[in-house]
């Protein structure tokens, strides 16, 4: 099967620009000494998975519960669910580690701490939980020197159905910086967060074995990782047009792209129709205010290569894509039926409309269909 | 099972609200005469497909030949493909027409209206095909004065493998209006250009058997569906914050939402945290330019009730959304476990990332889940 014969649209995989990108991140964290536990939340995939670990300790994060039980069912043991838990799932995490995973949990509310450390021993567990420290986006997390820390990781301590794992810190403003001094400053600031609220709890004769941080541009740019324990990255793997505005990836690094096909012209409009819309592609806008907005995805041409000129989506309908061109598009290489493939603003989004991966690897020829795990 | 008890984040169905919007639109195009083909790619279910058909003739509208393949494995037989077609997907169309069902194509391109014509004889089938025609939208479709018209039209009729069947127009601008007068002035202009286009193509001596327009805004505010024979439309079965806003339903009328739960609060900043981020509401901002801006989604109670005040999805991250208040948020009622019914922006591409509905009926008992068909 080639790209010229799947049906569109799809989600294609390169799998030579993932191995690179996997392993650059690999090599980093092993010359490090510090230990990457990959976040799946991006791909989804068992298969990006393997090969995320590869050369690690093959612990995993991920975002959801039914990615665990995804991931445990093919036999990633060690998971950290990143997301603080709301208490009604916790049946659902105590099954898992009933059967046999190591599973991690995350809070940054007194109340649900407490309820963890209950509903723990009612279940038969011990819920190892992080607590999760803003070190300054202020989406969650507790402030590092706040009273909250300390009454949070004491009630997980004091158990008896948890159990007090460490700290865990996402600078999730990193992606807001524009430059990559900004993010180095960023991940100083997420690594010393994790360093202090680990020096607190010590100090409060509190136990902190973990130390989690991460974000892909804080674990790409970070210039020292000292006390760190655990880094936490995902979307390294694949990287997007996002990604690449900011530095973290180059264009051509870029992994996963939306084959489609065209399905109008109109030629007084400089303007093609793909039949990718945004079920496909999704309306992420993260270019918008990046140096080059890029609508909703850059259009490459079948092989991935820029050759049609500056392209981009400019507009979605729920099938279709408005696709044009800042100079005039090459009509004669666009006719109804032709193939291109759009690079997405975000990886993330964009992936999880599909339930499956065409995956290539140095040529147009699908060497693989990788499944996704989606929804909840 | 009742919405206390299931997973979250889920998508919630109200039976109820669904069967009012449902019954309202099936009587208005009763009392018309005209034929109401409903558009299933906002619902991708065959529960609910069975609903809006009954009382019409029990054609449908689809927006990928997978919800065509899947609608006809359940019995729908006539059935619309209302999106041009890349020639790659005319096997799978023809498979479809081998095993029964009565499909309609559409094209708005001469040399795709010749492959048709062509690729039908030689898979055997004669594909019956509309001419799409613009009606200012220019989103797809040919001018209705052009010459592409009859050129397009000439090459289905002449065939061997295709058929013309008549004209389709799509007055997607009509979503930009913003009063209801400017909505029937666009709805007379989508009817209008079908009739001209049937009068067009039948002074060429060539066939217009069908005339087929829709959006939900000008189904519900035309005032004259003269010579038109069907009406496709899809989101007036579920409604959402920007169908409200145009005033295509009411705020009451909003049948499908996402139950979330809290994860975290964050007094100081007013705000609390839910387990529904990016992909399970999408990043869709259609209320950005309505009269209210209601961010990623209306926070309702459980119940579905407006109690909680005038709270709203003011971010979104993976799989955390921040909900804000005007006005002090009620957090005693919103401890973290709480749960939270989201009203989408837009119902079409909220469910697209869910695999099932969660059916209630003016209850909080969950009487049914219905699978939806995502995905190509």
């Amino acid at each position: 099967m080639r790209l010229a014969d799947i049906p569109t649209p799809a989600l294609v995989l390169d799998r030579a620009r993932l191995r690179r990108n996997i392993q650059a991140m690999t090599e980093r964290y092993k010359k490090l000494g510090v230990r990457l536990r990959p976040h799946l939340k991006t791909s989804k995939s068992v298969d990006v998975a393997r090969m995320a670990v590869s050369g690690h300790f093959g612990g995993i994060t991920v975002s959801t519960l039914k990615e665990a039980e995804h991931f445990a069912a093919h036999g990633f043991k060690d998971i950290l669910y990143a997301v603080c838990i709301a208490p009604g799932k916790l049946d659902q995490a105590a099954a898992l580690m009933k059967s046999g995973v190591d599973l991690t949990i995350i809070t940054d509310d007194l109340d649900a701490a407490k309820t963890i450390a209950a509903r723990g021993k009612e279940l038969g567990v011990v819920f190892s939980t992080l607590v999760e420290v803003d070190c300054g986006e202020k989406r969650s997390g507790v402030p590092v020197e706040s009273d909250g820390l300390l009454a949070i990781a004491g009630a997980l301590h004091a158990g008896p159905g948890s159990c007090l794992a460490g700290a865990m810190v996402h600078a999730g403003h990193s992606y807001a910086c524009r430059s990559l001094e900004a993010v180095a400053e960023v991940a100083e600031t997420e690594r010393s967060t994790g360093v202090r609220a680990a020096e607190r709890l010590k100090a409060a004769g509190l136990p902190c074995e973990t130390v989690s941080i991460g974000s892909t541009p804080t674990a790409l740019h970070g210039k020292s990782y000292d006390g760190v324990t655990e880094v936490r990255c995902g979307v390294y793997m694949f990287g997007d047009l996002f990604q690449s505005e900011i530095g973290s990836c180059g264009p051509g690094d870029i992994a996963v792209s939306v084959i489609s096909s065209v399905i109008g012209q109109r030629r007084p409009e400089n303007r093609v129709l793909i039949d990718a819309g945004f079920l496909a592609l999704s309306k992420d806008r993260s270019t918008a205010n990046t140096p080059h907005d890029i609508g909703f995805g850059r259009v490459a041409d079948i092989g991935g290569g820029l050759g049609l000129g500056d392209v981009t989506v400019v507009g979605v309908h729920q099938e279709h894509g408005m696709v044009e061109g800042r100079t005039p598009l090459p009509f004669d290489k666009l006719p109804v039926g032709a193939r291109v493939r759009v690079l997405p603003n975000h990886a993330c989004i964009t992936s999880a409309a599909y339930d499956r991966y065409h995956v290539i690897d140095g040529s147009d020829e699908v060497v693989a269909v990788w499944p996704r795990c989606n929804g909840w």
